[in-house]
């Protein structure tokens, strides 16, 4: 038995930790954009001798340490009667559609892929959301996110109002994550409903495009563990989610975010500078947290800036497919 | 200016309904299904003298008493000083792809839609919550629903948790709304992630299909409105949610959902007879709440009984396009 998930790569532009003993209650406040690229997993069970196998993008990692092999020991600890997990075989392929360690979100999308498609194929009794408070606690108590999980499942352009896993923490989306309706261009009264009444509603009707460029990693972990920069960052991260909802439209939110990403220090000359050439040409960019990465949201998929990624935005959130 | 909105329609299988002073918290706990069929808006905005016409199917409503005009006027009461109605002219039509009173949620999809389209071409400063809860709030003061706005944000197998609009009240969903994957016959070790890299993820990729027959109307503000049938309904529903929680199986919301409607004795024989052929067919069957409508869902399109209406589950909730 295998299944197939899709889950939207989630970039933050600015956030705020909040600490907690409750690794399901700990997180961050914040906001991002998701992308219609991120992480494909498929997954398999078969009868077996209790072996796991973790690939992404083809090559096997060490399973210790691993996001993925994380969500499937919590799977494993929360039902350890009613599976039995040393008669089965587990292969888990991981297809990355964005940069690793960049900012992305793909710890996430890699837990998600691991946790919804496990307590699908082994019919776990697990609601969506507590699926998905899996991949947040294994993301957490690894410390390779902290709203990526949260992001991914809400799609369009995620507010974390309050930190922690779905179903435990509180998210709201930007309305306008779609800007503008494409194949209507007749006239108002020409309009002809049985057109598109039985059309296929296509996730990706709108055109706003996530432009960005990957100049290296940051290992997320390594700035999560800072007490120094987590209090700098709350310093800053406070008041922008307060601006945010008193004026919700995406060029606040990436000016936010590039507020956010100069005031923490956390955005270096290099990355600066291909954000101002983004920001030139587009509806606003910033810098990826935590990834050594500009981003930039735009109605055009054209840029100046060399060997970008252009993808869309994600308007639905982790599925299956 | 003018956008497009796609809301799926809502069928609710069982619910309880809790009544509070605050039209935003007040609603219904409960679980449903939600279609990739409903209701399209398309809204315009021009300049104008503050006319408002309101199409359904292209027949004029009186604007009195209509969903959409109400969850027009509270976002003009919310936002007097901010737009100059009165030099607009507004227009708003919805095509229905399901039927009307028979349980498939269409006001909350008109009223999505006329809320979700006017906070955007009018720039309001709500977020996807905010505006989706101006629907749920003319919902519950016109007595036309309780819980289906959020159902329809949600998509897929909507779980309500809490009562309330989107932002106030709490939902979930089942995880499987997709049972088979689909185009990927290969062997699993023949896969290339390459064919499916850039691929688009569709909406419609799972293959669970909403089977129903509707045999007339009910109006809905009739039922919401009788004291006695609150009592009623309310001592059935108050225990099913937490069955269907420990128990998060598509085919045990369909036998809690007919258990609902028996003890309810919202079911007449006429429904039941329907119910019965397709319950032998399907994963489950039932009644719509609140329709004169017998619904299941089934993994094939296929069904005896005669003149059904067949749809896919919908995954994805209310969105632009």
């Amino acid at each position: 038995m295998k299944c197939t998930v899709f889950v939207p790569s989630h970039i933050t532009g600015f956030f705020e930790i909040v600490e907690h003993h409750n690794p399901l209650i700990k997180g961050s406040r914040g906001a991002g954009v998701t992308l219609n690229r991120g992480v494909i997993s498929q997954v398999n069970v078969t009868d077996g001798n209790g072996e796991i196998i973790i690939k992404t993008n083809g090559s096997n990692y060490p399973l210790e340490g691993s996001v993925s092999y994380k969500t499937l020991d919590l799977l494993r600890k929360q039902f350890p009667e009613e599976i039995r997990w040393d008669e089965k075989k587990i292969t888990i392929h991981h297809q990355t559609q964005v940069p690793i360690e960049a900012g992305f979100g793909v710890s996430a999308g890699s837990a998600l892929g691991t946790s919804m498609s496990l307590s699908k194929l082994l019919k776990l009794p697990l609601t969506y959301n507590q699926a998905a408070a899996v991949a947040h606690r294994a993301e957490v108590e690894l410390n390779t996110g902290l709203g990526d999980v949260m992001g991914a499942v809400m799609g369009g352009f995620p507010i974390r109002l309050e930190p922690g896993a779905p179903g435990f923490g509180k998210a709201d989306r930007l309305l306008d994550d779609k800007v503008t309706v494409k194949g209507y261009e007749k006239d108002f009264k020409d309009i002809n409903f049985e057109d598109i009444k039985y059309k296929s509603i296509g996730k990706d009707g709108g055109e706003l495009y996530v432009i960005s460029k990957s100049l290296g990693t940051i290992e997320t972990s390594s700035v999560l563990k800072s007490p120094e920069m987590t209090r700098r960052v709350n310093k800053v991260a406070r008041e922008l989610l307060g601006k945010l909802i008193s004026s919700p439209q995406i060029s606040n939110f990436m000016d936010l975010s590039l507020e956010f990403a100069q005031k923490t220090g956390l955005i270096d000359e290099e990355v600066m500078e291909i954000v101002e050439v983004m920001k030139e040409e587009t509806i606003g960019a910033s810098m990826a947290m935590l990834g050594k990465t500009a981003f930039s949201i735009s109605q055009t998929p054209d840029s100046s800036v060399e060997g970008v990624m252009v993808a869309k935005v994600d308007s639905c959130g982790c599925r299956f497919f």
